[in-house]
């Protein structure tokens, strides 16, 4: 008898694992195909091992600005999945390690849900059957792929790819076709299109970058274009074919020719055939429906991650299961969804993090916004030539808190975690103030921009 | 008549001259030299933009670790000060406008404090006199040149450069001895040693990096030797002559070839011809004595930044100037010095806020400590091949929260602002735990290092 049965190995479910183990509880994982999950093996991770190589290259290539010059530079596809192949494996290897050292049992098969009799929940993995107090569902996301004509075709054939097997692939072609412009399709166009691709993105919506603030969205938009990246907003894709995509345009079809096409409109949670009903879990529409300490409608039976729908994030995961295993440890802990950031490792790059000026619009905040060029940073000015990075601040007018914070530009990245704490926080600016920012730096222009609020 | 008067136009003036007329208090602001002071011009500033260049060049030359492959790769140093100049001259008028924006008088010449009388301060400059109510000094900090036999003349010849003319060095020299490891000197060294030329650091103490974490100044120190730097520790130069630096090393006298010798063993307050005693301003040693609000002995003299020799740091002077000038609005507030972050540019680049474990164990504090690899990062695993970084944590025993942070790798400079952010204020370990870290990014090992706890 386990204490904690956790079907899926991605982020929120290894996590999990490892945290029961660490807190005394006897835990069994369930992983059908790569531990470390989608994230690790085919998504987060190994999309940032591409996108530093092309940082690289394009720094070796057009280094002139800087006062660096080199010829004939190269970027050698083969050898980026290769390195990139090596990074996943450590990092697999450190996740089976870490839950070794927790004495979590891994089962590496798919894992079904029996029953649940007088509090004792049976699962089925490979034959065997497994029963646990607690069960933790963490069974994640998979790609959408809607109707269209030919999509299916286009799988089969290679030229259609999903967010899985473009991390995979040991060319870079000549054109490709992006379908969907949120956070992975603009990652890989930023990968492809530094590295020598010519890009098109095909977006439905009017806008790139999914829920991204509108204001910094376009601002996005314009450093793509400037590096030779083409958009077709408001443009929906109606077919595959024969190396070529079509979509329709205010009405009429056009055609795009291409090597490749990735598919990136989405994810959906994955709760079909995990045996939900058996045991009477409730879903909105794929989502398991949970509570804010992650329980589901069933007893003793949480959900985690992707498959509650609610922010399909690595961190959200993660914090989700330390949510789960404190509530099954009796330690009172609520899941907050307030200071939620989210990154975008384009380049330049970009963060968000609270509320965007739509979302506070449309919740009726009392709040004011201030935009302000990252070129208030002296390190900024230092290192970016001709750089048009800003930061942009949303704070509550009454509690004088901030309640949003987005930035595009260098280190946007790592600095979504200091204003992720204001937020989390509710710091008042005064607080804010008074905290010294170390010169020079980036993280400097969040100073700046609350002094100059 | 003014409400402050300021002398010394770097970041502590400065910014006091803005913050005084953001609040409505007219400001004359008298700088002898450059607008923006030491930092801007010659210091820090300047010198992010060389090590940046350092980094695409170490980028362009050795990149085949990473897919990237190029040749011929050239530094080009006439043009990299160039550009350096470009970027100080666009934020030396960023700062001009800033203040005329804010209607501060600035007189460029040098500032003497004449007398006090019925509370007036009367300032003198270019034959002109000036009167305020207020007097807040920032006349800043200068190279430290011991009494070496050769340094004089060496200085003369260009054979021997301070941290000002160093930065204006067009050429890559082939050989050049660097005097002191401190954080100028390291900045330094990492730079030409990057850029081509052999460095050899030579240092009076048993180790690098000042008051750097014992533990991490060693790893740094590591790393560099790993590109082929040289460091003579414990060892007294005790003369400069044609083209080689001679120092004394357990007793015996030993001798380096060089093109050029960067002395860099430290600064000292600027408060000797100021016209200190006409007021009785007191000093201890060359520094000017203040109490947490900044004052001097005088009422309402202040004296902030490298001239009170407290931190010698731009961000600190930054802060010393909001606390002067909310102390001369009547707004309560005081200078806190224990989470004052520290930042060494070198590549890899270090940070470092709170207490060391020597400065722990100095104080007798009840902690405990810990290090963790940088690898416990997928984004470090996934940007950098082969580190060896590494985060320090130490957290005080009784009341569970960090009382100092110590960074070596990628983003150190930027993730430097949060750990501040905990250390100031003092965040239990749980708060920490509760917040969510983005992924993947660098900022996690934080996270991990807290749970590793």
């Amino acid at each position: 008898m386990y204490d904690v049965l956790v079907i899926g190995g991605g982020p929120g479910g290894y996590l999990a694992a490892q945290r029961a183990g660490e807190n005394g509880l006897k835990a069994c994982l369930f992983e059908k195909r790569n531990l470390g999950g989608v994230c690790l093996n085919e998504g987060c991770v190994p999309s940032k091992a591409l996108l530093n190589s092309a940082k690289i290259y394009e720094y070796a290539s057009d280094g002139s600005a800087y006062g660096v010059t080199a010829e004939n530079a190269k970027i050698d596809q083969a050898k980026v999945i290769k390195r990139k192949n090596k990074v996943v494996k450590k990092l697999v290897s450190g996740v089976a390690m870490t839950l070794k050292r927790n004495k979590v049992d891994v089962v590496e098969a798919k894992a079904t849900i029996k029953n649940r009799q007088n509090g004792v929940i049976t699962v089925e993995a490979d034959g065997k059957e497994y029963q646990g107090k607690n069960l933790i569902i963490a069974s994640g996301s998979e790609v959408i792929k809607p109707p269209i004509e030919g999509l299916q075709a286009g799988l089969e054939k290679g030229f259609v790819l999903t967010s899985r097997e473009i991390l995979d692939l040991e060319v870079i072609p000549e054109k490709m076709v992006i379908v969907g412009g949120g956070v992975i399709g603009l990652e890989m166009a930023s990968y492809f299109q530094t590295a020598g691709t010519k890009v098109t993105v095909v977006e439905m919506l009017d806008h790139i970058a999914g829920t991204v603030d509108a204001e910094l969205g376009k601002l996005l938009q314009k450093n793509f274009e400037a590096k030779g990246l083409e958009f077709k907003l408001n443009s929906t894709v109606t077919g595959f074919g024969d190396n070529y995509v079509e979509y329709e345009y205010e009405g009429k079809k056009e055609k795009i020719d291409a090597d490749y096409c990735l598919i990136s409109i989405g994810r959906r949670a994955v709760s079909a055939d995990i045996g939900l009903e058996n045991i009477g879990v409730e879903c909105d529409r794929a989502n398991i429906k949970v509570d804010d300490q992650m329980l589901t409608n069933i007893p003793n039976v949480y959900a985690i991650g992707d498959v509650n729908g609610k922010w399909m994030l690595a961190h959200a995961a993660y914090r989700e299961a330390e949510v789960a295993i404190n509530t099954i440890l009796g330690k009172k802990d609520v899941m907050r969804y307030e200071a939620m950031p989210s990154v975008l490792y384009t380049n330049p790059e970009m963060c968000f993090v609270g509320e965007s000026e739509e979302s506070a619009k449309a919740k009726e905040l009392d709040y004011r916004a201030l935009t302000l060029p990252l070129a208030y940073s002296g390190r900024y000015v230092a290192e970016v030539e001709g750089g048009n990075g800003v930061i942009k601040i949303l704070v509550d007018n009454k509690r004088n808190y901030l309640i949003g914070a987005h930035m595009l530009g260098s280190y946007a990245s790592e600095l979504v975690t200091p204003l992720g704490m204001m937020i989390e926080k509710q710091m008042t600016l005064n607080e804010i103030k008074e905290f010294i920012f170390p010169h020079p730096t980036v993280g400097e222009v969040i100073r700046e921009a609350i002094f100059a609020l």
